[in-house]
């Protein structure tokens, strides 16, 4: 294990306690630990902004360590304040545990839904004597939940640039284009338009391939008189947007009609209800409620949202037996679909910011039924 | 925990036995266990064909089922010739457990590089009194490291659309272009060329950001009398290519020439060497040796390659110490390069098929300094 030490400025907890990062910290006496070993990639950027592709964080009361390897040296020094080891050798675990025999730190948290068992194994096979580990919940994530003003301003931007991809790209949709050539088309525009990259792969389902709820685009052609969902997220700045609008190429039928509607409706009802202090489930239920009154309850096959922020799928969960109260400052999804086998779906989504009184739509998309 | 068992013909190892999958079986009495939890999604598709993003599969001597939630209940039935569960409520691996019960299998092994801890422990909680886990290596990868015919014939589709939507867009880069607009038409032509996307995120990095092996694209703009590396995979019906070019603005020094030259005989000399019965580690301690000799040795700071399939990054690694012996129907990269911070990088990368006496070097791409 050979590791080159070099100390970047101050190490102190400056990511959390800085001034664009929310007020939290961590209780190191409440969770009975003397050091937190932060092995979600997500949450290694959160607190030291590191954008690199492997990486470990060592956090004590009053230091703040990156582990990485020799590919991100450069990168490193110029992305982190904290101090940072280069590994050149082994798994960054290992280096990690000769940082916690020096230091002769004695209880390790750590992340357990966010390390495999082999590395845990690892960790715990290789950790002096006296030293344990103790799993340690979705803590950073907690954090997290509620976004800072900048890291509204990222979410803000990304929509934004998510959105116009979509308006600069509907327009040149006829029958006959595949759906991966949609895709292709959406992913470029929200890059030129600013995006590092798509959030996810962009869904495009054309005809009965609408009712499949994450379809891959395939070469598929578009045909005349179906339906064609759009389920798209820009990656700006670190930060994802999410949307999803359901068109139609010809002249819709009444059912079609209908079900847009009752679609619609479960949005703008739960939309409606979104505020600090409501549950996650209220606002699920509320367009679960919405569908079944409309008798696609049973078409309505997933929940109704989720968080975003650095990563696509954050908590809260808008599922319908969620407890978690929303609050100001979190940032949502609102997306309920219907989908019937061998005729469609239709999914209308929004990104949502939960404020006190009620919430802020970031989505600016109109959601009438668009007709190619 | 509801779920609704459906059984889709035959659930017998038809996807490993199959005609274009490899003739590997897994051997339960040589592993002593009666059933295999497999979790990593890649491994799931690699035995299943199920290309949804949320799936177990339990394997015993004589049955294959696919758990699954209700987002995927149209697709998996397309894809999958096994018996599939939807999961309708709570963690996939509850599901399986309901399932071990009621089998009355005993020994159950699981993939411990590939589940994370908190759901092994919820695994072993809700695990029958009298069964147990047994942790298992990485079986499945060391089967996906040979590729059988067809995920070769992929892999070489992949590879020409990769290098086709490079050359398609070089001949268009001028100096004053950002580099991400750069990988945004990179990845543009390679989704119109029949690409589903890019393998990973586009490196395009010029003049001293090409001393990171691993940049992101920013929108500095393209300068003049620059290096500019350009680090592209496409991923094609599942399988990915990966290829890096390091092309020059305007005349290059000397120095950047016989820099140059120095990582492109690396790279040859690598090839020349790899053939079925070699180690991975003498293949990189080929290419470090050229390095070295042109007094680049430490400017190396990655391994020279990696196996690739229906990932990016698979076995066999080709590092300095390793021990594995390459073997036909390997898909490799080779890929050298020398890096000089506040100076620029260089690196050349190829996907190569390991044969039996020798190897053959699928990307189709001049090594020759491409100039603009």
């Amino acid at each position: 294990m050979k590791s080159v030490e070099r100390s970047n400025s101050s190490s102190r907890l400056k990511a959390v306690s800085g001034q664009d990062r929310p007020p939290h910290k961590i209780d190191f006496a409440e969770l009975k630990i003397d050091a937190l070993l932060v092995s979600a990639l997500p949450n290694v950027r959160y607190l030291s902004r590191f954008t690199g592709s492997n990486a470990l964080l060592l956090i004590t009361p009053d230091s703040f360590t990156l582990f990485t390897d020799s590919r991100y040296t450069i990168q490193a020094s110029e992305e982190c304040a904290c101090r940072i080891k280069i590994v050149s050798k082994g798994p960054l675990e290992v280096a990690a545990v000769e940082m916690i025999k020096r230091k002769t730190f004695k209880r390790i948290g750590f992340e357990s839904s966010r390390i495999s068992f082999q590395a845990y194994e690892r960790l715990k096979g290789t950790l002096p004597l006296g030293a344990s580990l103790k799993p340690v919940g979705p803590l950073i994530e907690e954090m997290r939940m509620i976004k800072t003003a900048d890291e509204i301003a990222r979410i803000r931007r990304s929509v934004l640039t998510n959105s116009e991809a979509f308006e600069k790209t509907i327009g040149s949709i006829r029958p006959g284009v595949s759906e991966s050539a949609i895709a292709a088309e959406l992913e470029f525009k929200m890059r030129r338009l600013g995006a590092e990259r798509a959030a996810f792969e962009t869904i495009v389902a054309a005809g009965q391939r609408s009712a499949l709820p994450h379809a891959q685009p395939t070469s598929q052609k578009l045909g005349v008189d179906e339906l064609l969902l759009i389920d798209m997220g820009s990656c700006q700045n670190g930060y994802m947007s999410d949307m999803t609008r359901t068109l139609f190429v010809g002249r819709p039928t009444r059912q079609i009609r209908s079900m847009y509607k009752a679609v619609l409706n479960a949005n703008l009802a739960a939309i409606d209800i979104v505020r600090a202090g409501a549950t996650a489930g209220e606002v699920d239920r509320k367009a679960r409620q919405v569908l079944e009154s409309a008798g696609l309850g049973k078409s309505f096959v997933h929940s109704t949202g989720h968080g975003l922020g650095l990563e696509i799928h954050e908590s809260p969960r808008i599922g319908k037996k969620e407890a978690t109260r929303l609050e100001a400052g979190m940032v949502i999804t609102i997306e309920p679909g219907a989908y019937i086998r061998g005729f469609g779906g239709i999914r209308i989504e929004d990104t949502v910011l939960v404020t006190k009184h009620g919430c802020e739509v970031l989505t600016p998309t109109s959601k009438e039924l668009i007709l190619l």
